[in-house]
């Protein structure tokens, strides 16, 4: 027979741990407060029709997704043009839960960026930067608390700083991904939505409301992002799973 | 520095290829003739409101989507059940286009599962199996070809003897893929959708429309079954990507 490199793979991964990434889809979960909700319908019965069938609807926001730079550039790249080999990919977590225990809406700094990289080595090329804020462990379960709207309805959570963001671009990163609705916040700026212009801006990538990032080491991560290949999306709801060390 | 065995095992993933075996969802694409069509809305735009999103609508069914045993097992096991370990698996193909250019409505047989296995050993446990009938690659881009409705609005395709899945469920797979609408087909028989039974019936998997079978060998093959976790899914629109040898 000849040798095959799959099955030798596969009890690679067999030997290490799989996290999911991705809460579960569930009528009621947090969204953008503007957007309309995420929604199951029930289309057959085995009762009635022989066979249990279902529609969704949701935003391409919705869950955990992937954002493609054309979410905030015009012209740029849409989730059905994004290359497979952007899909499985190496990742660290950089944890800044103590931070926003002390500033709800801090954003993820180039100084912690610097600690980060002091101890583990610099962020490798092509990686994702997981950002743990502990916020979705937090508060998932109250997507008023989750979503943290002020009086004026704006989003007051954890984020990244536009400064970091292009730290890590210059790092040529794959992406940042986060576990709250967005890597930007309410923060003042001289423009909107920083973070996601820098990294969009730069062919680069976000992913958002992702789960279980507590449960990560801080290295030593495969990221397989099964992201819908939504023609034209601006993001696509995705199935992310990550591979750690068993120990 | 500890080692970290992420970046090797990805160097691995690197030296294979990776092949997208999830169709683009695009509007006006293939689906069950009596289900609503898969729908997407521009809910934003940059130039009016700083931001482009979207919103999407589908079947549980539509495009490449990982069916879940209660799909027609009352009790059975729902999308957001599955254990992470059953997405990321081992693959077999085996090719029954030739039988299907004579008769367009065959079902895999149990007499091709052993041919495949004289020639290939036999399917490894836990494998999935994909069934590479040509359906998909000649007909996506036509929607009534591709369901290739009678007069009665039967549908007319290849697809898995009740059978074979026997066979395949003693092998203890995974699961079946087939490149059609459904591994079940209108060939008579005493109960419906008798493969999808067999099984379902015995907590294993499905999956459909699956594209590029033509692009993998018929071993060495990884699969990452992006399935979205729909709480109560009868079924998950999936991103799949298949892992093979680069040479």
């Amino acid at each position: 027979m000849t040798t095959h490199a799959a099955p030798a793979l596969l009890d690679a991964l067999r030997a290490r741990r799989l996290v999911d990434l991705s809460p579960p889809l569930v009528m009621g979960m947090p969204g953008m407060p503007r957007a309309l909700p995420y929604e199951r319908t029930v289309t057959a019965t085995l009762a009635e029709r022989g066979v249990n069938t279902g529609r969704i609807a949701l935003s391409e926001h919705h869950g955990a997704h992937f954002d493609a730079p054309v979410h905030f550039i015009e012209g740029g790249r849409t989730m059905s043009e994004v290359p497979l080999t952007d899909l499985v990919v190496e990742a660290v977590v950089i944890d800044c839960a103590a931070s926003v225990a002390s500033d709800p809406e801090h954003r993820l700094t180039v100084a912690e960026v610097a600690a980060w990289e002091q101890v583990h080595d610099p962020v490798p090329e092509r990686a994702w930067v997981l950002l743990r804020t502990g916020w979705l462990a937090d508060r998932w379960s109250d997507p008023a608390r989750y979503a943290n709207a002020d009086a004026d309805g704006v989003l007051r959570h954890p984020a990244l700083h536009p400064d970091a963001a292009r730290l890590l671009v210059e790092r040529g990163i794959g992406g940042v991904g986060i576990d709250t609705l967005s890597v930007d916040n309410a923060a003042p700026s001289d423009i909107r939505s920083p973070s996601h212009k820098v990294l969009h801006g730069a062919d680069r990538y976000v992913m958002e409301n992702l789960a279980n990032l507590e449960q990560l080491p801080p290295r030593d991560i495969l990221l397989f992002i099964g992201a819908l290949p939504v023609v034209d999306g601006t993001a696509g709801p995705a199935r992310v799973l990550a591979s750690i060390p068993a120990g």
